[in-house]
């Protein structure tokens, strides 16, 4: 996806099942390796934004504001494609990952590095 | 995985970050095509129950009740690993779909099959 072009909104964004907080959850997926980078939380807003520049806004619940990822470690989250699933209470947000290429404050890949059970991958 | 062998549990249970309804979002991801095909809740022993019987148990928001996955369909996601993110908010479950390799009541391979906006893959 580039910038404000073919970001067409094949359902209004209100129709979409916000929980009793606003916010839907957003699982962010490299586009290319099909890796899951990370899960946060868009409401109505963010989405907008995300619709609007083709990069991924959430709304920080810790802090209470709208985030841009990569908005100050510059990397940034180039939306490629997004879909809702079947309840329209989740988003697939399929992303280039801009800058270094890494999604987690810790400097990893990936948010999801801790193995909790099994042989890992 | 094989059923209650090598579900090691690096973290403990209760150290992970549940909403304030107990539960946590668990990202179901094919292990082999890498595809996200569903995103449920588990609570602390709905994850406890999974990890025992190395298929995804979750809990039921509208139900309110513990809800084995294909255990009526036969659609069973067999468990390979599981991770948490750098905040342990969040779970990601890499499965085989047994039965018909189905996860959408609909009857799709993926629950993400709606297209918000983008080019589609």
């Amino acid at each position: 996806m580039t910038t404000d072009d073919n970001m067409t909104g094949r359902i209004e964004l209100d129709k979409l099942k916000y929980d009793q907080n606003g916010l839907i959850p957003a699982i962010i997926q490299d586009a290319q390796t099909l890796a899951v980078l990370m899960v946060a939380y868009m409401n109505q807003e963010s989405l907008r934004r995300t619709l609007r520049d083709g990069k991924t806004w959430f709304w920080s619940r810790s802090r209470q504001e709208y985030w841009l990822k990569g908005g100050t470690s510059g990397n940034i989250m180039a939306v490629k494609t997004i879909y809702y699933d079947c309840d329209a209470d989740a988003l697939l947000v399929k992303v280039t990952p801009l800058g270094e290429g890494i999604a987690c404050h810790t400097g990893r890949y990936s948010c999801f590095h801790n193995l909790l059970a099994g042989e890992g991958s």
